[in-house]
């Protein structure tokens, strides 16, 4: 099989250097484009890029030249881990242009006609990119992947909804640094302290599951109906989001039902094909103070998302813990794995 | 007037090192005794203990000799920083024999005849005491302090309750190491990593906030009519312990209404001339990212609670931070002004 | 006494910062003026400078107007805590306009006819303000204060030079966060990790004791003669800097010498006066793990520098480990003190 | 090829569990015994293990029982992760009872009939295993691999003892936590804060580097002649031992010329044929603030020594930074490269 020719939009940044890392031996892409700043184009990757990786940047993308983030790029998929702001204009120029946008910041998540995907959660929304086309007259396409935080909450939350219904959710982050980017949190702020505060976190945490978890009917995603209260924290840990949830549910269920629903999970089998699927979505640990992100982040080399603590809840049914390695999972990696899904679907 | 002669039990420790600093130049005490293991014995308090806090052992304290940990010391009143198993035997033992027992260790705080104190919150529990002696035939007695985590908590919850009542409490915690002792957390579980997990902490923060905000009627508390869930986390902080709520009231409130009740909140007057009690009792601060650990333990000179991001709930009807230092107002701070409260009420 | 006029140029950085702390009730200074940039200009204190510091601003300053960075204002006294670029330009204009500046930055310590002074080590420079101001017509003058780490070696190394002769020096640095400014060292470089490298500052460490250590005569500083080799490293440390030193004496000494060349040190009587000056110089701990930055930085409220570990030398004859609080005695303190140098010598 | 069978003493431990990880996947040998103290005896490896590594307990060991540890045990080859006091006796028991036994105790490094080896750097010292049979009349021996900062300095010194001579050396390291095992480090000790000592290890330091460099001739090693002086440092950093060198050559040499010998330096080819060699003994970085530990550690998969910073010294001819994985080549993946050296050499 030819591979596909991709692009890396914000190539230079932290999630931009996890999609160089995750890229650099995919079965059916090859990096074939690399944007930046004004100030990178015409460029080295290796000159202007700060690895804050382990280990080197791969060799075959050292040396490629950095180009202006436009249309026009030789790549018919294109993964954008720009900022936000930047976002907002040129994911839309991208994807007019006839390239097929898989996008990892928050600018369109919201979008009516934008898939919002996790593959494990609801690979059926990505039909919404026939509709998509349709009303934008669109060859290319925008699909976006959730908040990092998001991410493993939303994975956990599906075969409680699927097995008894979810009315009311409280989730409380304590979030690593790394999705902050470079420089991102001083670290004035993080050593012998943490902060009960990330901008604009909140609020996406508490729709995004939502839209997740939604159907998709008539080409319109009808939000699944529960409430989310979100809290979130900085701590210092480089690498992995853990969350603290207490659950309440439509029917009650003991904890020992909880996990049997965690462990029979399974994604649909075109999920399970793709090549950054994890062989385990979720992972339960048995241990009395298991998850921990130093620990358990890598799981399923960062695509795994791990529970624990999975026990009664004084005011609603359940509590538990739940871990997720977000600059994998949570953003390169499940973009990557948002391509793979399109690609398998036949709809790119 | 003449001080009291008071002790301090395991006075080596990390709880005990903070009853020494702080009752170091106190007005009305002045430490006659310090006790410890059999190995520390005889030998004197400054080549006994690995002093963990800023600067030196106060120079009245370092050459004291280190006592058994038996009744029978010169010494009125007896704060106890004494680990719960031990601390099960000896505190009955010191107050039998007519010492004036006031402590900070778990095993005696849900005795029905003991009182469970925050000076601020239930002063009046203080005289729960006189039953005491009376069932045990004691001339000393027995009083407690809470969990460190239960106490900013608490505190936060007070005029909550006073004003609005209280049906439902989500609390996850984000806890300093200091209150686990010395040696304490290995440092491998705490590097680049959280642990979310601290053996029996959930219990009794669940708990104790509801024995505190009870009723004494007829010498028994009537427990408050509310439940809490609590997820408590370990969290790379030398001292001060930040916990996340939500709450269920009875009567809803706004954040204004919440932030006006803090901040209007007062202990009684008896309460306010305590030589440990802080002027300010709560400081709510506005900025969106406190409090902070590091930044706001020393309000109050670690005496006074801080609490921020006053907001509304999506599930229940509100949301805040609030921080406690957990090693003074949190531990030896915290008995220090029972005992200063039961000298001022003559009941000691 | 008529406090004298004080301004703060740079006053909400880290550094200015710790000036307002420092000032806030100093006994001969009051805080006048109060400069930024542009972006603060006209603004109040507390809605321009993000306070790192514990506690709050203090109240006498939180609402002053903040001003422009240009002579004229109305304090006779200007500490500076510009970033060096600016300071260059900034420093000189405000002494050529009759301003007595202290200043904190780089810029200008190298002057020939500029002191840079430790009042314990070389308060005999201050008289170089003489030839400054003749030289350049100035009536106001420029006073240095040293880098963070040249202070603590460079006061441990004044009994030894005095006592034993100086030939060569080896100094491995590990530097807290704080003098690095806001936001300063991302903490993505500093949780689990530390940084070797602080740019430029092996080189001032190399220089900057000799010409402190060194003899003025007829308004010219000869360098002290010896070579130092440095080696900086950044480490997760919110304040005190540590230096593990190496020395070559020009007669031997034993570990026991050094010891005592070290607690018989003593300030000239004059600078023992000053306000800042702490009661010891030099504390030197016996424990064979001391000093340690969040231990011992507090000594003498952060004026006093810490020694331990004092052993023989493999290569050389002595080793020993000191630390200084780097924004403090290293920083804001020590200019501080350097004015109150000069007004006690009536320079100023 | 049948695999050797192999047994790991104090397999529980911090570095046994680095040796059950490395070997999992061995081409030459198969774990078949594993050891630890009396409580852990006759109980499942899964159980006794706190696994503080990253992901899970391999498969194949997980569920092995574990053994006293004493002679008898079905395995040929003996990796030793004992403490240092309970190796001295184990160890000469294992050997006197034919195993062949790889430590990494310090308990017998400096044993005279006892090689100390870095394959790379002297793997000519296992010819000292025949001596030391036929002096102890053992048909077992006893093998160790160094201190694990002596691994880093100790390869970083080779290149330039051959090309240029070594006459004096500072090593000032900033070690991390997980050599100290588990427990371990207080995190109270290392949260804002550094620890400038670590008990034996600077004589460690200071003398292994010299038996390891030195030349074995008549069954004897004579250590090189050259003099070290190490000031330990413990920093929260959980893997990677960084040191920062300064060194006195016999011959003057550039660090342009050090670069060149350390890019040119090869291990002998019977070493670089071994499984567990890394294909660069020595990876030189340019970038002006590497190496670090996060960052570096894992290069050639924890076995490659990386060094940067290479620049002149004021005091001597060279100064630069070498990093080294404490718990892989300098714990149980060096023992485990020595015993692929002696059976490679045929000794075993």
């Amino acid at each position: 099989m030819k591979k596909r020719k991709v692009a890396i939009l914000g190539a230079a940044g932290t999630v931009g250097q996890r999609f160089v890392q995750l890229l650099a031996n995919h079965p059916w892409f090859e990096v074939t484009a690399l944007t930046g700043s004004a100030r990178t184009v015409n460029r080295k990757y290796e000159e202007v890029c700060n690895w804050v990786l382990h280990g080197d940047i791969p060799s075959s993308i050292r040396n490629m030249t950095m180009l202006e983030t436009s249309p026009g790029i030789d790549a018919e998929i294109v993964f954008s881990a720009l900022p936000s702001k930047e976002a907002k204009q040129a994911e839309i120029s991208f994807a007019r242009a006839g390239h097929q946008v898989f996008s990892n910041a928050s600018a369109h998540r919201m979008g009516e006609d934008v898939p919002l995907i996790i593959p494990e959660v609801n690979a059926d929304h990505a039909e919404l990119v026939n509709y998509q086309r349709q009303q934008r007259k669109w060859s290319g396409c925008l699909v976006t992947s959730c908040n990092c935080t998001s991410t493993g909450l939303t994975i956990s939350l599906k075969p409680l909804l699927d097995a008894f219904g979810i009315q009311r959710v409280f989730a409380v982050s304590l979030q690593a640094l790394s999705g902050a980017g470079y420089p991102g949190v001083p670290s004035i702020d993080l050593i012998d302290n943490i902060v009960p505060y990330i901008g604009g976190e909140e609020e996406k945490i508490e729709i995004e599951s939502r839209k997740m978890l939604g159907d998709l009917t008539n080409n319109q995603i009808n939000y699944a109906d529960f409430t989310v209260s979100a809290h979130a924290n900085r701590v210092p840990v480089v690498d992995g989001h853990t969350v603290c949830v207490s659950i309440e549910l439509e029917e009650p269920a003991t904890p020992e039902q909880a996990v049997a629903a965690f462990e029979a999970f399974q994604p649909p089998e075109m999920v399970r094909a793709l090549p950054s699927t994890p062989s385990k979505t979720i992972l339960v640990r048995q241990e009395p103070d298991r998850p921990q992100p130093r620990r358990d982040r890598h799981a399923g080399k960062g695509m795994t998302t791990t529970i624990g603590r999975v026990r009664p809840d004084p005011n609603f049914h359940l509590r538990y813990v739940v871990l997720s390695h977000n600059t994998v999972k949570g953003a390169a990696g499940g973009s990557l794995q948002n391509a793979e899904l399109l690609v398998e679907k036949g709809i790119i």
